[in-house]
């Protein structure tokens, strides 16, 4: 099938265009955007829509991007189409935002064109992307142990929320839908195009975006692959396609479990625990990405591994659990719900001094937002479950006198199960209590010792024994608003 | 994590044994057998279940099957375990069921020990594969363009249907449960083992089966990607691990969905196009490929390409429409629903003679399932939307006598649209109407000429124009039991 064949189908079957849209067209000058361009052209007219060439002039190369941008200049202005050309400099930009430059000048280019396609009241952003491209993307991903959302690739209409992701805060939010007309073209094609219609293009600049990797992916590790199986471009694509089916139909379930699970608020994504817990594996999953998503715009440098690590903390981890991920995305488990936020973590409350617990009755610690229940009797509790924030202890082994504090350095204690003490610090380590948590875990003691690190375990010698005469029975309430 | 923990905690993770279990081993002889007998064995009484080994001699080594068998045999004896070891004639297995030796020899081994865990009441099968095993398996996968079901690679716990697969109608069918307490070890992990164990273990008989291209993938290929991400090996675990949750939710979906559109009747799969076409893209190729899976007991030699063209066919082809897949599965499209169905295509039932139609009035035509109903009018009759199997003529230009039979050579008719008159033949061929179901068409003609061929199109000259005074309604309707 000729180009000018496969772009209109791809256009098509993926509902692109509607007629009167105006479609705003990414022209680096590369073949790619060239073609592109020149397909579009020629398939506009019968369409009823209208193109808008854009450009931006990344200033990487020196001269060499000033003649790029002069070149898209005079081919908009030889077709007679409008455009708009403009500058940015990607150095600075990518020290203030702290991306590598391929991440910078992309993220540029896109918020380019957001902001032109709403100046514009144009409907979407057409953009180069050929087979070829998909094919080295999904093998990048699959490299890298990418899951369901990377092994599909790029695909033929997403869209992007463009602004908060590296403006934090600062502006609006812009939704950018962005199509790829040449998704279903190889290189091959896109070049064998150009020769036949004798077009000029420059060389690609949107290749000082190809990374060392890429590069390699394409000029080396493809070519090997196909020793395996020589029709494996064909094999990506066609699994990219299966998984993006894939991917589609669980997504319109996390859809439909979205609004009730979860909320933004004060710039957050607020996940309800008891609700996601009992959701699918596959699900939990889909839905700390789709948060992440929602809270940076893209996923651009958040991985599956990431994700992975978050889900795993947010099932296991007791509360305060913390997770940093790329980009300042951090998850936080709460008591009854988890976080995704961004920006620098605050220190964590700390717990100031010692609160002496009233014995029998109920001790609030309000700087942390705990009230502390307490009875005395012959027999644990009737069961609490697995609440970690209930201890039955003996009430002679602890004694009379009983304190919620910090945990202070040399603090020892012997875990329950153990025969020797070990060093608090050594405990939270091993259980992988976050550094800037730990001031914030109870620690339950008497004058002498402690006698739980409350919501975690509680010392063996405090225990429930045969022996037990009187049972202190100590459970952590939460106070409204926390 | 020694492999002895390993074992163990994915024993558990996966609940694979239960108290009072008896578990059959796969033991060939090879480290992997022999490393996960002897630390079942260690685990074996505190977990509460029992061991049986098993070993099936393949006789594709000569003298060096024999020995492996002894060696098993003696094996057991020496660590006091029951032991059953048989043999069988993969070459002549291979002939008669047409396979390659490798699947010959896996398929004929997996009988056995369905067959050995019947007649002992034993629960499930422990076979020997670990990590790397997982990683090629799923790499090859990839390679070829599989879809979620080859990506999620090898499971900890699976169940095989074994017995139709590869004796067709011949005995019952046994549902096995496979259980793999290795596959998170690496066989690194294990050769370790056997080697801190001093384990006598023979050369694996089981790479007999391994392919040629799976020794490339392990030797040459995975040392290669590892150049580009030196934690590939991992990376490919957690990415099996993702997508084998997404599809299990996916498959739990399909589950939903299958009793109410698909059924089994007289060894065929039947389902529901009405309720298949509603599905969504993804659902649809799982529930085709749930439909193989019903129908041959593994997937084994069905690809997702397969499993894509046949939907495909299904979504888009016309009623008689057939693809045949390897092994012989069948997928046949029906009027309102579709049929996956086992061996060799029997020949259509052919329109024998023809059948003068009563107009207006009903005219039955018994051998191929069919009334047909006919009114005339002087308006087309009210839409039957886009029912193929009713057509709205010019009854002056068909003239008054017409009759339904099977195609004639040298038919040619003039395709609704066209100028000119085409060849039946080259029209069947363009519309992909599959050669075996081609005498199936009903045609209606005039004595002088075709004016419809059912179900596809009607003749450009009995078209309904402004100048129409009569207009012949022609409706196909099925009769029951077809």
């Amino acid at each position: 099938m000729v180009l000018m064949a496969k772009v209109r189908q791809t256009i098509e079957v993926n509902s692109m265009f509607s007629r009167d849209d105006l479609v705003v067209v990414g022209v680096s000058g590369g073949p790619d955007s060239v073609a592109l361009l020149h397909s579009l052209l020629g398939l506009a007219a019968r369409g009823g829509y209208r193109l808008h060439v854009a450009h931006l002039n990344h200033h990487l190369r020196g001269a060499d991007s000033d003649r790029d941008a002069e070149f898209v200049r005079d081919l908009a202005h030889g077709w007679s189409l409008p455009a708009t050309v403009e500058s940015q400099d990607i150095g600075r930009l990518r020290r203030e935002w702290r991306l590598g430059v391929e991440e910078a000048a992309r993220l540029a280019r896109y918020r380019f064109f957001a902001e032109l396609v709403e100046q514009l009241g144009a409907d979407c952003v057409a953009v180069g992307h050929n087979a070829d491209d998909q094919v080295e993307t999904v093998v990048l991903h699959w490299l890298r142990g990418a899951g369901l959302a990377g092994l599909r690739g790029i695909r033929p209409v997403s869209y992007l929320e463009v602004g908060q992701a590296w403006k934090r805060g600062q502006g609006q939010r812009l939704s950018l839908k962005v199509v790829r007309p040449l998704l279903k073209a190889t290189r091959q094609e896109v070049e064998s195009y150009i020769a036949r219609h004798k077009l000029a293009s420059r060389v690609d600049a949107t290749n000082v975006d190809v990374s060392l990797q890429r590069n390699r992916v394409r000029l080396e590790l493809l070519p090997y692959l196909e020793q395996y199986n020589p029709q494996f471009r064909q094999a990506a694509l066609r699994t990219a396609d299966l998984l993006a089916q894939d991917y589609d139909y669980i997504e319109s379930k996390v859809q439909e479990a979205w609004s009730s699970l979860a909320r933004e608020e004060d710039g957050a994504v607020v996940i309800s625990l008891d609700e996601w817990t009992r959701l699918p594996a596959s699900l939990q999953q889909h839905i700390l990405r789709r948060g992440a998503e929602v809270l940076l715009g893209d996923l651009t440098d958040i991985s599956a591994k990431n994700v992975l690590i978050a889900a795993e903390a947010m099932r296991g981890g007791t509360v305060g659990t913390e997770i940093t991920l790329p980009r300042e995305l951090r998850v936080v488990k709460g008591y009854d719900d988890f976080r995704l936020l961004l920006g620098e973590p605050s220190p964590a409350p700390a717990i100031i001094g010692e609160h002496k617990l009233t014995i029998p009755g109920t001790t609030s610690i309000p700087e942390i937002g705990w009230d502390v229940v307490s009875t005395v009797g012959a027999q644990p509790c009737p069961t609490m479950g697995q609440n970690p924030w209930h201890a039955d202890l003996d009430g002679d082994a602890a004694g009379p006198e009983l304190f919620v504090r910090g945990r202070r350095p040399g603090d020892v204690f012997q875990p329950l199960g153990m025969r020797q003490t070990k060093k608090l610090q050594d405990f939270f380590v091993d259980a992988k209590v976050p550094r800037r948590t730990r001031d914030e875990v109870p620690i339950v003691a008497s004058p002498s010792r402690i006698v739980w690190v409350a919501g975690m375990r509680i010392d063996d010698r405090v225990k429930i024994t045969k022996d037990t005469q009187k049972v202190l029975c100590l459970t952590f309430v939460r106070r409204d608003g926390h």
